[in-house]
């Protein structure tokens, strides 16, 4: 699931989050950081926005204490539906930097 | 409900997101801004955190187009349950200002 996958493309550190458990992009996150990235951005679309600060509350104050969060920016994205029509959902990205 | 009202003790406009459809708390939201506010705080804990990202949104992008979005903190409030246990929430204060 395209959804699903950490992006690494862009030289940023981003985890995509999904519907899976918190705890699974929680993983992710603390992964990246030990593998010795600076940041990571935390991005979510419509209901997962709630999982996301969820999943970057869990990982700064339980697993990587020293991360801080440097910027959150919200925004609307327009998706195409099956059927054509479009909707419009919320995004929020946020940074996470140690 | 506690939760659904709508503060204004501070000085300062706060609107607490529920369980209630979206656009009822842009209404409110656009409401404090049209009786003189000059700033107004989204509030959300949980899964009400993805409608406060909507609910600001909607409101700058379609009613209110000269508030932007001036600061966004996220945090975690410790709930005590009916049973006598604690639960970590997430939470989220989005403050829309002219």
């Amino acid at each position: 699931m395209a959804e699903e996958k950490i992006e690494t493309t862009t030289g940023e550190n981003i985890v995509l989050i999904g519907k899976k458990p918190a705890m699974n992009y929680v993983l992710a996150v603390v992964t990246q950081f030990n593998n010795g990235a600076k940041s990571v951005k935390v991005r979510a679309r419509g209901n997962a926005i709630s999982r996301a600060v969820d999943v970057a509350e869990i990982a700064r104050n339980r697993f990587v204490t020293d991360v801080k969060v440097s910027s959150i920016a919200i925004g609307s994205e327009e998706l195409s539906n099956e059927d054509g029509t479009k909707s419009k959902v919320s995004s929020i990205e946020i940074m996470l930097a140690k």
